[in-house]
């Protein structure tokens, strides 16, 4: 009886799934119903091969030979119903694709809900970071005499206390903006999801950069979304070359081009800078809220399709830097979603 | 007329994977239809928190405060039709779970595969590897003058001329063996898969093994499937407590128990030793395949129900070390569900 039960939910869901394909509206057996996927599936882009003889100091392990650096893994799925341009999820600081999937609190994250909504999804790890792997070289080296403690790699943590202000939770921690709708109290589990960040001891532009142009041409017309940390990466991207870039939803950029730089690789693209609640009131994102909105204003001068939208400003305060993963996520998957359809071509 | 015929393609999986719910052959339905999931997400377990005034060297990111290490990231798919014991996979060695996803041919991995034979999966990183944030901190205090360079943790890369001996592609780098159905013409796909190992560098029991038992409690009855260097963890986490294990898969151990340890924790419980091909060939694993005998026979003293299989002896020759991988996986993959079926309790 459960047997049928269950699949009686899946034709129920296929069903409603057909009925709400043009259907912007959250109904739940879009949002609960099973998931049904056409495909699904990981793969790299990128990478090189490093020759080094500082691999390994342990007898089992050879010391020299060849490893891939600097590849950057993708793991994607496709509905039964793709009625919508590929969304690839570019996550920040100190985290890696985990950021998009299942909430801190346990809800479901933007990975599966824009699935459920007629897009694949792409999300990546940044290169050197998760599932993509970092060189360890320059720690061996070092541990081995061979190489200066000061050679090796930039590698820092974000410690909790601190990225509470990064993360605007509160002006400084332990403190809570009035209304803020982050889950804390599953902050324990959000805090597992930081791993060590190998940003800056990586070349420029960021591997990951020329890794989303790969990607975007594989895909043909992806809708690229960052979020701080990667902000300004779509951008380098379509400075790079344009191919197969349909949009770009820049999530609270760290940085956003300045506005007196080359605007071409922008005409004709839509682009969406993204904010969440308490911008003005914090000291490091303020000021990038400004770098931002100069840049919208060149780019449309040069013919982008460019818009900065405040979610307060929307009828969704309270909203955090991690804003994917507050309370309201999918409140504000689902407005996103639509902008998306509004704005990008399928 | 496309999306109509998505939708009928849905339905015919749904009403094919109830037809073949207590079928084991591998019809093309249930493996190249619609996946239909009734959940899927990710989530933690185990993990905890560390004050270290050694996290950061750069302005922007505060040098103390609180992290959280040893967490184990865990990826997981429900099938609709989940009439089988969900299955937890391990990986091995300089890899993360990306080991069974989409092979480095672009073909599905078990963990897709095993979904759709009724099972629900979970995928796990290991402590310090992939999304299971390492610690910085050793790093951070030797760059930055406060720690000698001996005190570094014990990083390793694994390079690839050496891992091919390891995964036993061939006697050594180029040689392959024949008949060996690892895909090498996708080498440079699988040679992206690996990462630093941070093994060494962790606490003893590694902390991934009791972060297995919690997640075998919480799962209630759950398969432990290893591969190579985590083969001991599944044995290592039934000694620390039986609750929530349902048998256990090692794939290719690095190690069994030895068979003068205690045998108790392995009374009544399904254990299967899986070896690919050309083991004996090997001066690396040879032995292990006689430790594991002895271990076999030992538990089988103690009550287990435990088997050792070659799998060129069940009608499967040519498998490699990454026999997840090779060009006849999923036909790997099919006689295992059939021996979890018939050796495990629903």
């Amino acid at each position: 009886m459960k047997r049928i039960l269950a699949v009686a939910w899946a034709l129920v869901a296929a069903l409603a799934f057909t009925g709400c394909a043009t259907n912007t509206n959250t109904t739940p057996a879009v949002e609960n119903g099973p998931l049904i996927i056409a495909r699904q599936g990981s793969f790299f882009v990128g990478g090189r091969d490093v020759k080094s003889d500082n691999l390994s100091l342990l007898p089992a392990y050879a010391p020299g030979g060849t490893i891939s650096v600097e590849q950057m893994y993708v793991h994607y799925q496709v509905p039964v119903q793709a009625s919508r341009p590929p969304v690839v999820f570019i996550h920040g600081c100190c985290l890696t694709g985990k950021t998009w999937e299942t909430t801190p609190d346990g809800r479901m994250g933007w990975d599966e809900f824009f699935v459920r909504r007629g897009f694949p999804t792409y999300v990546i790890d940044q290169a050197s970071r998760g599932r993509s792997a970092a060189d360890p070289s320059g720690i061996v080296a070092v541990k081995g005499g061979r190489a200066a403690p000061d050679t090796l790699p930039q590698v820092f943590g974000a410690a909790q206390e601190g990225a509470w202000a990064i993360f605007r939770f509160g002006p400084k921690f332990p403190e809570v903006f009035p209304g803020m709708q982050f889950p804390l109290d599953a902050q324990a589990e959000f805090w597992k999801q930081m791993v060590p960040d190998w940003l800056n001891a990586l070349p420029t532009p960021n591997p990951t950069v020329p890794a989303l142009s790969q990607l975007a041409q594989k895909l043909g017309g992806a809708v690229l979304v960052s979020h701080s940390q990667s902000g300004i990466y779509p951008f380098q991207t379509a400075a790079l070359s344009r191919a197969g870039i349909a949009g770009i939803v820049a999530v609270e950029p760290g940085a956003c081009p300045a506005a007196d730089t080359d605007m071409t690789p922008y005409a004709g693209l839509p682009i969406l800078v993204l904010w969440g609640d308490y911008v003005p009131l914090s000291p490091r994102w303020a000021p990038r809220l400004k770098t931002c909105a100069d840049f919208v204003a060149a780019a449309n001068r040069a013919g982008a399709r460019a818009e900065m939208v405040m979610l307060a400003d929307v009828g969704l305060p309270g909203a955090s830097h991690m804003l994917m993963q507050d309370r309201h996520s999918l409140k504000i998957g689902a407005w996103l979603a639509d902008w998306i359809d509004a704005h990008v071509a399928r």
